[in-house]
């Protein structure tokens, strides 16, 4: 399945994107709830099939299960109880699929051919930084650009979403924790990346994640390696690689990460970006006003986001 | 006041320290409306003065203001229409006063004569570095030491939590978004820290950040600058400065960050840690099993934890 945040009339909620409709959730299982003749309909589907994603991870394979079931109630039925629960794509602004992830780890240095060309050594670790989740926009909203820094740049990630709180879990079982996969733009101010020893801060700055368009259940997409990466500038392809180029796989870092630290459902893994910055071209070659950056990963989609300058 | 939350039998709430008391400030103010005939006592008190600091300091000045009136009816009735408003502060246990802040946001190399000392250079900008909130642990708590590394060292620090939500304020009016201050031990891995070039995984291992006793109102404060703070190992003293001597004050960090980024109810910001770091003695020297570290900082009280082996 693929699971989406969508904004119809003001109010955000969880989706799945069944070929060009998407699928209010929680109304589509209270609904279901409601036919088969329960009057707690309401309060059930608020506790199993909640109208936002993390609260939804955290139900697990149960409210994954009952989520299905709402989505064949709700192709069938279309609306119910005076209820819409399918819009056409065209009526709805996709968001996000994870709106405010309490962790955002983020992997630097790990696609291998990369590293090789830069003549730098295979890392023995990786290197971990972090966004906060302030950075989050969706798949249809611009890359605000602030008068902060002349030198904004794209990353194309290939990310996964924990989907099962994770503390030393072995890569056997890594992949039972991964909930899905979807694309982050890891957008940079380079100079302010650059102003200290510390990236953060060049990382963190309001609007710098684009995410999306939607995320595919690991059901779905199966073995996340082999997936091909391709980002374009206006059309024109900067970076390109594939996942199976990562020096640490998805089940390597959540076993890494899980040795650390607890990870909680919705938290969100960028596992690196393929050489080809616009940074690292000569000459260097910033984002600009207007500037569409495109990311396209197999098996997920693409990710395309416009840059807009704003502010003073 | 000083605000803290409190763990009775397996319940953590909102708490208001007063004298050697705490008081339920949610249950509090549902009682003094009950009292005042408001039949949405619970409700309304649910929605101004919540169990829970994040969503009451989104509540901002009405709530602090209506959660006076509530400390002032627990202190003059105990206990109100069958429930328990004040506890005796040995009765219960006190968690960390911010339980799940969207952003902790650490500053490095802050304190001007440990810079000088160093011969390093007054830096232009703050180095800032991140910890997740699986760090957050509480004064009460022991400080879990896990074998993943035998570098567990201390970091004293001065921190503040945002009351408002802020984006590019201005120095000259930055602490009217600063709701209080308390302290925070940024405990860190050291080996851990430095096996990549980003400190993220080093600092931000699970209960490495233990956050107490309370946070004291801004009000009630007053001015951040001009504070002693004390860190001692077993008693003997190891960090001791004051925060006159942060190179970034509390009103320069509140400008800056919120000139990258919008800053939250709740965010934890850690100012930096004086000289006296257990990797910097000669020989370096790291926690132990049953070390017992004590930071002090005047106007705010001591956070005082066990460090203590766990797993195999």
């Amino acid at each position: 399945m693929r699971f989406v945040h969508f904004r119809y009339e003001g109010h955000v909620r969880l989706g799945a994107i069944e070929e060009e409709q998407v699928i209010d959730l929680n109304l589509a299982y209270e609904s279901y709830l409601e036919a088969a003749g329960k009057l707690r309909a309401k309060q059930i589907a608020a506790a199993f099939v909640p109208p936002e994603m993390i609260g939804f991870l955290q139900g697990g394979q149960e409210s994954l299960a009952l989520a299905k079931e709402a989505v064949a109630f709700a192709k069938e039925k279309g609306a119910a109880f005076g209820k819409r629960l399918v819009y056409p794509l065209s009526d709805v602004k996709l968001e996000a699929p994870v709106q405010n992830p309490g962790k955002m780890i983020c992997v630097g240095h790990n696609y291998r051919e990369h590293i090789l060309e830069m003549k730098r050594e295979i890392p023995e670790y990786p290197v971990v930084f972090a966004k906060f989740s302030n950075t989050v926009i969706g798949p249809q909203d611009d890359i605000p650009f602030y008068p902060i820094s002349e030198q904004l740049d794209y990353e194309a990630e290939f990310a996964f979403v924990i989907g099962k709180r994770a503390r030393n879990v072995s890569q056997a079982e890594a992949l039972d924790y991964v909930a899905g996969y979807t694309i982050v733009n890891d957008v940079t101010y380079r100079d302010i990346q650059r102003r200290t020893i510390q990236w953060l801060q060049g990382k963190t700055v309001e609007g710098t994640a684009p995410m999306g368009p939607w995320m595919v259940s690991a059901d779905e997409l199966g073995n996340p390696a082999g997936l091909e990466v391709v980002l374009t500038v206006n059309g024109e392809v900067r970076q390109r690689s594939n996942t199976e180029n990562l020096v640490f796989s998805v089940p390597f870092l959540v076993e890494y990460l899980s040795g650390l630290m607890t990870l909680e459902p919705g938290d969100v893994i960028l596992t690196g970006t393929p050489g080809g910055v616009g940074d690292a071209m000569k000459p260097a070659t910033y984002l600009k006003d207007g500037d569409v950056v495109k990311i396209e990963i197999d098996r997920i989609g693409s990710l395309e986001n416009k840059v807009k300058r704003v502010g003073g």
